[in-house]
């Protein structure tokens, strides 16, 4: 089996974002009475946004399973204030528990939290239960930076997130580091914000001790940990110099990659340097990038293509990335797929 | 020859930090006169902390000439305001033009600007022409957030930096894009805010069409490029969505990498998938690593071994990398070492 850990719901029905049009528009009218509303799409139209995109390069690549969240620029937690994050958020969950519903054996659910600038981690905690308890999903994307490019809340290693992190522990899901869109003109979403925030979170756990306080919190870092493998040697170096553990202690039973890396000597790279037992297969399918690779005539995205080439690894160490990390970093899949 | 063009005085006489915590405590006394005071050095003083660093390193390593810049974390634009920028800035380069005037064979000048947040960048027109034109020096080092980890400024591509880069090109020396220290906690300096910041440089010149503007001008991207090569593909795919240059069209007479990637899968990634016009030699020695990689028993930021390790490469283009790019880049460099 191949569980793809990171995909998107980037294809949603129209009326999706005719539910935000009007959201954000509302805003202007802060006085107005703050009704959730109905995001208004069938099952239908739900079938159709999927089966020529997700479901459709699932069966082309020969992946099985996608890990499926909200499309992470969307989530936009800079966006209005608390409530308007809740109502968008539950939108959004619910319509990825749809599509699970749909599509049993094709996706399990991961969150999004109603994340918001100086709201305190806790208050995501009501919509995270929700949607472990009741809607089946089996993690969470966390976005360290609610502002969308300003950096104003805590690093994740400050007690700021504690108690988000004890309800995590406790429903035994990990947390994928993602931000969101970006608001702040600098940094270009998809290829300096997510980027520079997978370095970011990296680092910041390099340099505490949240894994001492948690020691069964996991994340994932995406985007092949960002800058991080192509930089190990400067990280091995760093927590040298800082007298910290060694990076694969560290990191061990606490923090992974995903392999949403776009080129095979990207992907070489990873493999070569962070412990197998750390990395996990990812596509970010459909998502940053869409085009096909002229040098190889395939989806830059389709990451599956560049494990299978690796000559390096066994079929043992190559199911441990496609399955078996997957099912230890989320280890209610099980009860989802099996 | 041997060029490292990426080497900072991190090693600089006490005196110096004493004239900055002088400056930085007179800034409680608003009203107090601005003067720019002297810092106390001698030439013994500036030749004992050499010769157990960076000379000793040179020999050790068999490297001929360092570029040499003020330390770049104690840059700190955003402490105080314009005038204390330039009253630091001066002082750390005529601190490099007295190294290069004791060491002229191994060391050329790369100045510090005296920027400030908010602070137009032809404000450090001045200083730029009186290293170049009186100093001798061949480059400056470009903060693109002056602010320290708040990302205030327009993006380099703005117009706003524009009156700078045309003295630039009128002096023809380039820049090297270093931010400086981090006064946002999210961000540790030299393990997330120096490589965010060259991803971030980067993906702007992606992005916008300055080098349309300014044919002649040109960018060293220290620290390898950022997280840029280990996501070549996520940035060939992105500029082929964006329906912008090949990447290799797009860099090639104005963004050039360091190789300040402290180990050998960095650099063979790196060599591997940039075009190796566009590669200079660069072992940011002393700096942010400091410690010897106990997998290989050298330093982790004596960067030469890794390339002269490197199998793929030919003696031709070695030298490019070590010497040859280094002057097509620093042209005025030829004055000062022939």
């Amino acid at each position: 089996m191949i569980i793809d850990c990171h995909g998107h719901y980037t294809t949603a029905p129209k009326a999706l974002q005719v539910y935000r049009d009007a959201q954000i528009a509302a805003l202007k009218h802060p006085q107005a009475p703050r009704a959730k509303g109905l995001v208004a799409i069938t099952d239908d139209e739900i079938r159709e946004s999927l089966e020529n995109a997700q479901l459709k390069l699932q069966r082309e690549r020969g992946t099985d399973v996608t890990v499926f969240s909200p499309r992470a620029s969307a989530m936009a937690h800079h966006v209005g204030d608390e409530t308007t994050s809740l109502h968008w958020s539950q939108h959004c969950n619910d319509l990825i528990a749809r599509v699970c519903a749909l599509y049993p054996k094709n996706f399990v659910g991961v969150c999004q939290l109603p994340q918001s600038p100086g709201v305190p981690p806790e208050r995501s905690i009501p919509e995270l239960e929700r949607c472990v308890t009741e809607l089946g999903f089996i993690g969470c994307n966390l976005n360290p930076d609610p502002s969308g490019g300003h950096w104003t809340s805590p690093p994740l290693v400050d007690r700021w997130w504690y108690p988000l992190y004890e309800k995590m522990v406790e429903l035994d899901v990990p947390a994928m580091v993602h931000v969101s869109s970006s608001c702040n003109a600098n940094f270009h979403a998809t290829g300096a914000h997510y980027i520079n925030a997978d370095t970011t979170a990296f680092m910041q756990f390099l340099t505490a001790d949240l894994f001492k306080d948690f020691p069964k919190l996991r994340f994932i870092i995406p985007h092949g940990g960002g800058a991080v493998p192509y930089h190990w040697g400067r990280y091995r170096g760093l927590a040298q110099d800082l007298k910290r553990p060694a990076l694969g202690d560290l990191i061990r039973n606490n923090v992974f990659f995903d392999t949403c890396v776009y080129h095979l000597p990207g992907i070489e790279l990873l493999v070569n340097v962070v412990p197998l037992d750390n990395i996990l297969f990812g596509s970010e399918m459909v998502g940053a990038v869409r085009g096909i690779d002229p040098e190889t005539g395939a989806y830059y995205d389709d990451t599956k293509r560049y494990i299978d080439a690796l000559t390096t690894l066994g079929d043992a160490d190559k199911r441990k990335i496609f399955e078996g990390n997957a099912r230890k970093v989320y280890p209610r899949i099980a009860k989802a797929i099996g």
